[in-house]
């Protein structure tokens, strides 16, 4: 069987657009719908309770739109609200903390995986649990590298001056620095990370940046790749793949260039529309140009 | 919700016994039913639609005693099989391919993974096009070991004689030997394999043997780890995970500990039952005591 209802990806702003941006690569017969709630961003300030609570009306919003599975794209909605969600609807949903923190589990060859996000992620240790639930004999570094997303959504993403900020950050990680502002590394290659998991939705932009700071031993792993890829094995698993956009009727490779034909795709915003659109285009260009405005309600949902 | 009906775990014989080892390690509160079709293994000699139909007969026995999802831990039937499968089927069916694939494609540095299998496995290309699929980028190569199943069954695991013939069939993928028996490298670093992926259910069986040959810079990456990890993130997402066994109250580490009070294990086999429990023995000890008969339909149910 297939299913051609669109897949629903929840954020609380725009960095789940890199999951999007994923998703749309990897599986691109499939239609979406991007729901920000950039009216009530970011979720990382907000109590548990406030959370779950814009979480489910969000959830609430793309089930009323026929959703088949969602992808919470929000680290904080994921570390507070999964459990939560997946009891109160049937429908599958993916989280993006567990494809990452089990890419960072399976990457490491020395089993020390660093762990980059938002201070309000790090606090919650939600990578770390998860890392150590894949495999307990892993060490996890947690480092906050609050700077970032201000980059990001600013549209600094690459260039010298990036490089240095990003350098900047990761040097309580990845070692100290000496006078001429090299890193120097005090200890033997074995004690360091030699893996590095971006547990922001916003940091792939940053990837180039980040991979060029670390060096060629560390292997960046990126949480909106491993969620992308997730939700492929569960799309095909629980047999529910958009029908295949498929001129040719063959199977091969030449599938993935021609798809997207029978594909739609919106973004939804609680917030500013021409924010959202200003925003988006400086973080990916042209990639996301449908977007419009939603409402949510202001009351939870009766549970 | 939580779901206490077992898992189905089906392959052509004893090899998928490491997946179900995995699967009682990562997900300790759910119960299996194994089903081993060692009347009719090994199944890569078969034409395809033998393969697809016995793997039917078999996956509607596991049907019959109320599964709540199936793992086919068996290459050749995943291979040829599993898109039938899952169609057929309207409960989730996992393969044992495409996770090893996608954690050697996320395992690898520098873009270059070997692959070994049964010749069956090898000739099929599944894991080439699974890797490529993940990530195209990535260079393939793939070496039948035609050697280890025979030595996994004898019960032959580890010491020197194991490490010898170990040796001798990862040479033509590892690289040149001198005459002193040692392997020699005249490619760059930046040319080898950096990651190996079992892709045979026995071969887990002979890791730590093949890490020793392999040596320090290449990872292992083992699909029945690999499949063990996708199937508690499945049950995770479909919100069917097993009620936890959890005297204590808690939700920590101590859980697994405690774990498999609730649980019911059972293995089934076509074959005969005490050449079953010798070759299980021989494997795995007294791992799994619980081993009884199954006959199953010889001509195809119906479509």
């Amino acid at each position: 069987m297939t299913d051609p209802r669109p897949i629903g990806v929840f954020d609380s702003g725009v960095g789940g657009l890199t999951v999007l941006r994923e998703i749309l690569r990897r599986t691109p017969d499939e239609s979406t719908i991007y729901l920000g709630d950039n009216a009530r961003a970011p979720y990382g300030v907000r109590p548990d309770e406030e959370v779950r609570a814009f979480s489910t009306q969000s959830i609430d919003a793309l089930v009323e739109r026929d959703v088949k599975a969602v992808v919470v794209a929000c680290n904080t909605s994921t570390a507070i609200a999964l459990g939560d969600l997946r009891r109160r609807y049937d429908l599958p949903i993916l989280g993006v903390i567990r494809p990452g923190a089990t890419s960072a589990a399976l990457a490491t060859r020395n089993r020390r995986v660093g762990v980059i996000g938002t201070p309000a992620t790090i606090r919650s240790h939600a990578y770390f649990s998860a890392i150590k639930d894949e495999n307990p004999a892993v060490e996890v570094y947690e480092h906050a590298t609050p700077t970032f997303v201000p980059m990001v959504e600013a549209g600094l993403l690459s260039g010298l001056e990036v490089e240095a900020s990003v350098r900047e950050a990761l040097a309580p990680l990845l070692g100290e620095r000496d006078a001429s502002g090299e890193f120097v590394f005090p200890l033997p290659p074995s004690a360091k990370v030699d893996t590095l998991l971006l547990g922001c939705t916003h940091y792939p932009l940053l990837r180039a940046a980040i991979g060029s700071v670390a060096g060629e031993g560390i292997a960046i792993v990126d949480s909106a790749a491993a969620t992308a890829s997730a939700l492929a094995e569960l799309l095909s698993i629980n047999d529910i793949e958009a029908p295949r956009a498929d001129p040719g009727g063959t199977d091969g490779p030449a599938v993935a260039a021609a798809a997207t034909g029978g594909a739609n795709h919106v973004q939804l915003t609680t917030g500013d529309v021409d924010a959202f659109r200003a925003i988006a285009g400086r973080m990916f260009g042209e990639a996301f140009p449908d977007v419009a405005s939603i409402e949510l309600e202001a009351t939870v949902s009766g549970a």
